[in-house]
């Protein structure tokens, strides 16, 4: 059957050279630009290749889609697809865990493409020895996740390695979502003249983390802004006000995923420093370890790009959500440094935020 | 926005004991009894709760599915979403690797429920060390695999685990597919007086994967017998002849794939030992191995459950296909002894085949 069914013209393609790494490294997983490489080295010339079976109404694929969710059409729906896997370590942290971690961050790259989070599946890779009681909060709070944005996990598989071969607990989670008539939100809609908003603080997450992991004990409550940014989106969506791209600031944060908005777009972004929010004990904490917080993770903020002239009611509609705790405007889509992202300072001096080029902080989700 | 939305009444249920497992065993990853319990007394209970929000002419939820895919309605469209982590080892076999594997299995599971895979997501767990060089070939077998069955890897994720905490690549796919109208395959359709039938001579896969792991050199060729069962099951379909239940034969191999059916349909199902096809080189190895050819996993084996006045037009059907290599039909389905799969042997002497019990064989998909 095999051979019968490849179709014509079928070629594996040849990759791009993955830069000098013989070999993958963390920074492989880490959001910037090295992952970013091995995305574009590797897995889009294989996957992104032509479509064999003419897909019913589909405009997925990965090379199309710069996108967390594939979306496509399925009978008279419009779905989204996504997939994460979690490695996060510790398991529990302040503010979450990685089963919360696991339903919500699903669920964000859903409705960072506008769908609607409705059926999960999760995947588990258990480690022998992992205590069943360790397992069954995770899956316990995993439950409540998925209750709580009324998302449904219907479909699961459990593996488990052999001591020592894995770390305790793995979970995949993939999503379906319905991606309402009318909305498109992709980086494709960007245009310059556009505003740049956030939706609060950045860099709570990865900062507890690496408070837990390296036993710091930061001034003041840090906890992980790990949360459903679905309900904020809906809200939005409803709000009828024009969005035309959303972006949760995960891996590498809001540089991160500005840089691969403003590459992808072909504009450029300037930021105004004095504007993005961070916390004083963010703040605090990155002085210390030598870290910039528009690098750090966030598992529960988001970036909206918008059409200027609804700034300031979208600014209103996340004024009023309780996902969005310290809403701003930050910056502007502009026509000049096309796919450079710049921020100003308070003293008017301005920088360049590149994408990150390493790790940062490993097995941050 | 978490205490409002959580629907009213919604409780975490108390999960049932998990035996008298305090920590996680392989054997909950087996495929067995062991593993039943786990989902049984675990994920259940905790994820096949009250749907929060009324889903979309959804029939999905992991309670009410025995089945590897969850099937639900959006738009006009009926869909199946399925999940399979894969941890096999080693990465490459005698007729395959985990990139194949990983597209095959989940594409298989959707089979399983009549769907034609379509899209899949593909989530990778990598260690940091793994050589480029072994990536780059499992990506292209996954590639590969996917263009021959005519589905699409549209959307993906990549992590880094450092050295130690993983095992070279773990690999999760998910699939959505589309269940053509008026297609219901399930094992609640199984009934009194079905016929059993089986595409192919079983534990392939297995003794191929043992065969390279214990260095073992068993006289003929072993290969995997890891293949696509979706355009089997298509032609199944389009030959109109009715389908009651379709299994494929993985973890717990034949034994325990029936013994699963025949728990979830209430019936009893009785086979002939000597009807039930494995090859020479198998049949020595499990001697050698002291394995129950019944119990070893297949990875391009299924189990159709049919009426029996169809069987042999679905035998048929089978021979001309190359997915089927030596279809049999090799039991029936009995009111007596309902939730227990029996062999009679040549001479006449039934034994119960109960379901696999702990590990058999570790790592195995």
């Amino acid at each position: 059957m095999k051979s019968e069914k490849l179709p014509e013209g079928f070629t594996l393609h040849c990759p791009v050279p993955l830069g000098d790494h013989s070999t993958v490294q963390l920074a492989h997983g880490g959001g910037g630009r090295v992952m970013q490489g091995l995305i574009e080295g590797l897995f889009l010339p294989a996957f992104g290749g032509p479509s064999p079976r003419p897909s019913p109404g589909g405009k997925g694929g990965l090379a199309a889609i710069p996108h967390d969710s594939a979306v496509f059409e399925a009978g008279g729906a419009r779905l989204a697809l996504t997939t994460d896997s979690f490695v996060v370590s510790p398991l529990f942290f302040p503010g979450g865990d990685i089963g919360k971690l696991a339903v919500y961050g699903t669920a964000n790259d859903l409705a960072m493409a506008g769908a609607t989070p409705v059926w999960l599946s999760a995947g588990f890779i258990l480690e022998e020895g992992l205590s069943m009681d360790v397992l069954r909060r995770v899956v316990e709070s995993m439950a409540g996740a998925a209750a709580e944005i009324g998302a449904r996990i219907v479909t699961g598989d459990t593996k488990v390695v052999d001591r020592g071969k894995g770390d305790g607990i793995f979970i995949n989670t993939a999503g379906v979502g319905l991606v309402p008539a009318g909305v498109e939100i992709s980086p494709a809609r960007v245009r310059p003249g556009d505003a740049v908003l956030v939706s609060g603080d950045l860099g709570r997450h990865g900062i507890a983390i690496m408070s837990v992991r390296e036993r710091l004990d930061f001034e003041g409550a840090l906890e992980s802004d790990c949360a459903s940014l679905a309900g904020l989106v809906e809200e939005l969506i409803r709000s009828g006000h024009e969005v035309h791209c959303l972006r949760d600031l995960t891996r590498g944060g809001l540089a991160s995923a500005l840089n691969e908005i403003a590459r992808h777009a072909g504009v450029g972004i300037e930021l105004d420093e004095a504007a993005i929010p961070v916390s004083e004990p963010v703040a605090g904490a990155c002085e210390l370890l030598g870290l910039d917080p528009f690098y750090v993770a966030n598992e529960g903020r988001l970036a909206a790009i918008v059409p200027t002239e609804v700034a300031g009611r979208v600014l209103d509609v996340m004024q009023r959500h309780s996902a969005a705790p310290q809403p701003a405007v930050i910056g502007r889509v502009t026509r000049r440094h096309p796919g450079i992202v710049e921020a100003e300072s308070v003293l008017g001096v301005s920088r360049i935020l590149d994408m990150l080029s390493g790790e940062q902080m490993p097995r941050i989700c």
